[in-house]
């Protein structure tokens, strides 16, 4: 049986995503995990066989720990990625008046995604974060008619919750791509894949950008760039770099030689088939 | 009077900085603001001359509304930048037992900071992400003995809370980088000097490497780039890039008209003197 992570409890997205991953693979048991970095770390220690990963969000952008946590404190492989829409809720106390609630309960990326929506629809309201949705719901729950929580759909289910609007999100396209991370890569190499890196250059001008001409010269496609700060240095980044193609493919292979050849820091973190948004 | 705005209320990091700008300015009044879109809205509207706003974090990283709405909704151009040295400082009930609190308040700015202290330190504790560091005090102070809150000395003061750690961040260099937002210039070039920019270019392969490349032409050193999801497209980014020099040199002039021509969204965001850190 494998075992497969994910940051819990029951009602996140990230459960959804999980579920949605193991679907038709019967040899599979969800376990949840209280932290990112708890996840991560356990598929590090082989109490995991993978796990379920939030990464990016169309509207949120990167979540932090998780390129820091892949950056310098595991080393693990991105086996696999998901796409999956998201549609953000609102969900009060069953009968309750969501415009007269005075205090809204949801995770941080769920409140960036829905600033406008809060800002615009419910000014009076006060937003307390919460470590995750579900949470968020528990706490709405708890504290009745006045409070409402912002998350799935599945997390007003779990917590008695009345879901009043949907997709209030301040974009209506709205996605998240999750990443599956393990120890060992487990497809081969067909149909499109993509291929994931981080490094850090010297600090030197020009240094990034001798980086992005050597995909230039093999004729790779970047399809995602994103910097970090490196080891808490204000100006000084590590990036983190999406490109078409399979490391078992020569020119990926060549490239990303050439890139190990210019870079001070660098980690292979996966090749992987590129997903279609589902 | 020059009003100047900051993320208020009382007693956060935010609080200290506007403070530190306006010291030995004798005509500014701060104006606290509950929302840093609100405090950068307010400028745009002329209700405020300036703001004081959390820029990028040498740990968190960037502040992702900042980026959003200087890009997106206001025309502001940054004027000057200040760099501070962050302490989180752990505070709790007078008295009380730190090692046996069961919950932590605290922004999610500082959590981030504080990530292994929390897990290493208090992994009892349960974290409550609070919209600012002071409201995170306020809550320990109403829960009594056995919370805790993190965040500047100041909150501690504010709401008759005991520092008893100091300096808990991951790494003891903390540096916050908080930029000065209005609608004009207020320095002439003199000294060293930094210039930002934002910009989208198409989606093609090699577009991002022909805009670096335009500042290695001209000698021109880059000192920040930062990647965001393009209005809540996945695998779509604008970038937010520093380099050195001020827009009345020729060389960064001509290079920025070369990046306009190359680029499919563009904006100027000031030239402003660059800080040394404090």
């Amino acid at each position: 049986m494998h075992k497969i992570g994910y940051l819990g409890p029951e009602g996140t997205f990230s459960q959804q995503a999980a579920q949605h991953y193991c679907f038709n693979k019967q040899e599979a048991a969800l376990v949840s995990l209280p932290s990112i970095r708890e996840v991560l770390l356990s598929v590090q220690r082989n109490e995991l066989d993978l796990a379920v990963i939030p990464f990016e969000n169309s509207l949120e952008g990167s979540v932090n720990i998780v390129l820091d946590v892949l950056a310098w404190e595991v080393d693990l492989l991105i086996v696999d990625e998901l796409i999956l829409p998201i549609s953000q809720t609102l969900m009060v106390t069953p009968g309750a008046d969501w415009e007269r609630i005075s205090s809204v309960y949801t995770h941080p990326q769920s409140a960036g995604q829905c600033r406008l929506f809060l800002e615009t629809h419910l000014p009076q309201a006060k937003v307390y974060l919460t470590s995750s949705n579900a949470e968020g719901a528990n706490q709405a729950q708890m504290s009745g008619r006045t409070a409402g929580a912002i998350g799935p759909e599945a997390a007003a289910d779990k917590f008695g919750l009345q879901v009043v609007l949907r997709n209030i999100q301040d974009k209506n396209n709205n996605f998240t791509r999750f990443v599956v991370v393990g120890k060992k890569s487990i497809h081969l190499p067909a149909g499109r894949n993509k291929t994931s890196i981080v490094f850090s250059t010297e600090h030197t001008p020009g240094s990034l950008a001798c980086i992005l001409d050597i995909f230039n010269l093999w004729d790779i496609n970047m399809t995602k760039i994103e910097s970090r700060p490196s080891r808490g240095q204000l100006g000084r980044y590590i990036f983190f770099i999406d490109i078409d193609g399979h490391l078992s493919n020569p020119d990926v292979r060549d490239a990303l030689t050439m890139v190990q050849r210019k870079t001070n820091f660098y980690k292979f973190l996966g090749s992987y088939p590129m997903a279609e948004i589902d």
